[in-house]
């Protein structure tokens, strides 16, 4: 990838910026729509009113203008200026309060007084405006008009999966959440990437099957989840990509379990690309992480952030925007996320066919001829694979040991493949077709064609 | 406990160090009595002769009077003016020897020529004098009267016991040795700390049952060890509490197992509490952990100290007086016991019951409704012990894995399992009553009613 | 062992040092035969052409004379100078080239001018010379005569092996190559070592039974490796010997395991040895732990030099002589390694036979009469020794957790041996004789006669 990749990933993220998401409705649908124009992607709708473990989906949110005028009758704080202005999910509302009356109503930053916080409230009814508080500071008293034209109805909560099948039904799962508003690192740049991603692996044949989720935070992955929940044990890796952008280091954060492969694999991949990159320790608060990682999912999940939620000033307000994301720091993490996948495709087990001293390697061409002097680089790899190659130890963890290279051990291993002294030990076979614990409900069309269709396939195998 | 409480430990630390103990008599008879008027102690008498594992209880030892009379007649060395000045344990002595024949059975530090030091011979009969190494070099040739009015005689070993009854019969185990004569440090801060404790716990109501002993080192920790083999397997986490008085670093011993529960609380609590604390491995040398934890036991005791035995210049002499401890240092030694108390009871293992994704917990009041805001300390610490209540892990493990303090931590447990989302795992089930390996002899009417009490339960159960 | 150890060991090595050596031929048969005149040593021979796993055994090579003749028909490079100066293995060869052909056959170090490089070909049929590379460019244009009076015909790999019987069958392992021609720190000083430690051995009553294989590099393990598979089993312990003379610090190489009991065992001696030791990581790299540690042999066998190979400039070259070795350095590697036996030897695990609090050690005379004194370090080491003894750990264990010196414990173990307070547990009982899972294919008389003996032995069994 160019550094014009870079910039694809920025005229992305652009275009993703200006509109107006939530956890459902128009906003949402329209950011999956562009999604599918750079990757095959499978809309899902799941009906307001699905009860998804202990959540429920809620009604259908969305928002036709939205402002509060002042006495003057001039709007003070206007939605059509920036999304941010009003509380995500604020209930429909014409009304008249004094300047006191809707204080507890107004959110501002008085440590940022030029920023715009972002504020929701999705599962208890509410409303309010969000604003600079330097404007805050500035509203007379008086009697305000309040003026919001949304709509809370019965209708969906709208996911979109892209699916590159590979050789294997092994999957890797990547995860973006898709229902914040104008903040463009959280999650445009994430989005981006995760696209870009899906749009890369498409063309290429690989071992895993790789799923793209593009989801609304929490109860977006609470609803993947219920509905994939046979899926889960093929889920061999996985990363949740958000905040991708800015020009933090990159920072992987560790699986619940903190010794899944993938926790080894970005821990060694990171360091080379970005010699500030950070390993943190698994926590329950963040993205979705918190829903995979729960205790009755466990999943083998790590998520690769640049700077971490909440951790830089901007997050959560209206200085998140198109300044703060940069095509160098997208392109670093989106270069993070290719090597990440280069070495889960290419970390095999393999067992070692003449484990008892070393193979003779020179009459196969792989040593040199002329002895005393000390090999190269390729024949220690050579020698470090045999030698390690007991059907125990990844590929990675021979890099590890040996300090060497993981490309270079791959290659190795390749060669010693090739020439008939290593057989690959196929990973343990995936687990046979469970029917997940808990049933569906009668969900939306395409999710009863789709388990029709399955239920289908099975009884042919 | 306020500061005055510090002043009450050494009150009592005051009243118990004139008294002449040793590992049998009187002495320790008065001290188990001055004990007995603070918390409900239970008198143990273990006849002498016994068998108690490889050792056997010595005959009683009783002390009237004792003096070295010089050419002069004067009492040269004489035991009404400090108790450490005879070797504990002397025989009855009538003689006249030269100050030469004399040098074997006189011990002194020339190294503290102001100290008296402290000597014993329980297991082998012999006499002695111990005295200032400046007095010593002052003895003028010539002939001495020995003079020791002491009894050996049958009579029996002493140790007292409090129990404090919890909700189930696993128990937590203190043990102050009670055996040294005018030592403050060692050990009258131990016992005054025991005290204090039992009488604490004795109006509380807990989970463990709480066992204090208060015996002589060694024949005395291995005669309640032998007489309560049945109910070794109930001692889940114990305490040595020796050494509370004096300036150094609060520092607890490890358990010889090192990774018991108790090793784990201790070195988590105190460095709360003593920012110099420190924690030490195992070794088989120092108070009764030596029998607790031999390998036949190896029981989940540890050992709390301020400076170590041997790890301090005034350790074993007339140095280790009323000066040398200190109402502060006792009340921090008191309140680390009481911490350590608070979190043992408190570390509990739960199960999560809503372990697919996060529950909801806005609808339950345990989280804030509007969203957008990183969540407060109360609203992490709920998420922390849901993620990681899958009842392997103990809420210390939860604290130290978060870095949240172990009292915030378990109030978001108890919150939780009063909003059902938790669920206590019961430890494991407590051992069926056994009888013990070793059988008891016949010994004290005391232990022979305990027992025969006991057995009278045991049909009605 | 005197510092005149130290001068019998550099004179031995300065015996060896002119013997031009291969992996075949009379150079190592006549080194076999001088070692032999230090300890037993068995002579075995496989024959040309005999498999041995992936390899086979090459012709034998032996060399009468070669030199290269200059226009003028001087000895331009003459092997009669040094051994040096013929490549390894070159096959007979009468020619004519000029200079420009020639160059393809000649090595040398640009770097080190005036060091003669050592050069093998012993798999692919060539020929060559080694020379100093300033006078490879005094060479003048022109035509030169070549010529190697070699013979490489049907014949036998030589190797020694000296065993000296122990108590029990099982085994510690030496290793050390002998197939470099005059480099006197690899491995004429490793050759001396493992001769003296022969030496020494065969006058000890060991527990152990030690064998020490003199063998060429590679070809000459597995040879061993192959007609020994019934006997890997017993092999408990062992070290590769080479690179032991030169100013080094004493540098460990870890068996594959890298937990093995001489891991710790040459981790722990080291540095009491020597205060610059180092351990480094197993690597498939090195000596003969290549095909020792080989994945399907993996035995615990480490290594054990003082520069690297590969780690010093004068490596593999004219400037390994017997200037860069020192019979202060030989010492001290040799008495590392006896140091490492009687640990070896020591390291038993023993189970306290009074387990229940501690024996009453006074009444065996093993701990002062008089109390209230620090024990002395023996007293103390028997405390550790009791209280670990359960079986499970060894003393080295016990003298790593103390901190106490391996021999104080030893000592203390013996004592309480003595005293009935604790029994050996008898290591693992060893493995049954098993046939080798590869046949031997006919090879040497001697080899056919030791076979045949064997079986008869297990007959009579």
């Amino acid at each position: 990838m160019s550094v014009s990749a870079g910039t694809q990933l920025y005229e992305f993220a652009r275009q993703l910026y200006p509109i107006c998401r939530s956890i459902t409705g128009a906003g949402v649908r329209e950011t999956l729509r562009l999604i599918g124009t750079r990757a095959p992607l499978t809309l899902h709708e799941v009906p307001s009113g699905t009860r998804v473990f202990d959540w429920e989906v809620p009604l259908e949110w969305n928002i036709e203008d939205a402002a509060l005028f002042d006495p003057d009758g001039r709007r003070a704080v206007d939605f059509r200026a920036h999304n941010l202005h009003l509380v995500s999910y604020s209930e429909p509302q014409e009304a008249v309060r004094t300047l006191e009356e809707l204080s507890p109503h107004l959110h501002s930053l008085p440590e940022h007084p030029d920023w715009i916080p972002y504020r929701t409230s999705y599962y208890r009814r509410n409303w309010g405006f969000c604003l600079r508080h330097r404007e805050r500071e500035q509203l007379r008293p008086g009697r305000y008009r309040v003026s919001i034209r949304s709509s809370l109805a019965r209708g969906s909560l709208s996911y979109g999966e892209v699916v590159i099948p590979g050789r294997t039904r092994e999957e890797v799962l990547f995860f973006a959440h898709v229902c914040h508003p104008s903040l463009a690192n959280d999650n445009c740049s994430g989005m981006a990437i995760a696209a870009a991603l899906a749009q890369w692996l498409a063309g290429e044949k690989c071992r895993y099957t790789y799923r793209f989720v593009f989801a609304p935070g929490t109860i977006g992955s609470l609803c993947w989840l219920k509905r994939n929940q046979h899926r889960l044990p093929y889920v061999r890796h996985g990363l949740v990509l958000a905040l991708l952008g800015d020009a933090g280091p990159l920072t992987y954060k560790m699986s619940r379990r903190e010794s899944a492969e993938i926790d080894a694999v970005a821990g060694y991949v990171l360091p080379s690309i970005d010699p500030q990159a950070r390993v943190i320790g698994f926590s329950p608060y963040g993205y979705d992480e918190r829903q995979l990682c729960s205790p009755g999912f466990n999943l083998p999940v790590g998520r690769l952030t640049r700077s971490v939620n909440g951790g830089y000033p901007e997050y959560h307000s209206s200085a998140d925007n198109l300044t703060l994301i940069r095509a160098e720091n997208l392109q670093q993490s989106y270069e993070a996320c290719q090597r990440i996948v280069a070495v889960l495709e290419g970390n095999g087990q393999y067992v070692n066919l003449s484990p008892k001293g070393e193979p003779l390697l020179g009459k196969r061409g792989l040593y040199g001829a002329v002895g005393g002097m000390s090999p190269a680089q390729r024949e220690q790899a050579l020698l470090w694979v045999l030698n390690q190659s007991d059907g125990s130890r990844a590929l990675l963890d021979v890099a590890r040991r040996s300090g060497m290279d993981f490309q270079v051990i791959r290659e190795a291993a390749t060669a010693l493949e090739g020439a008939g002294l290593l057989r690959a030990v196929h990973a343990r076979a995936a687990p046979r077709h469970r029917r997940p614990a808990i049933r569906h409900k009668a969900t939306s069309g395409a999710a009863r064609r789709e388990r029709k269709a399955r239920l289908k396939r099975g009884r042919k195998q």
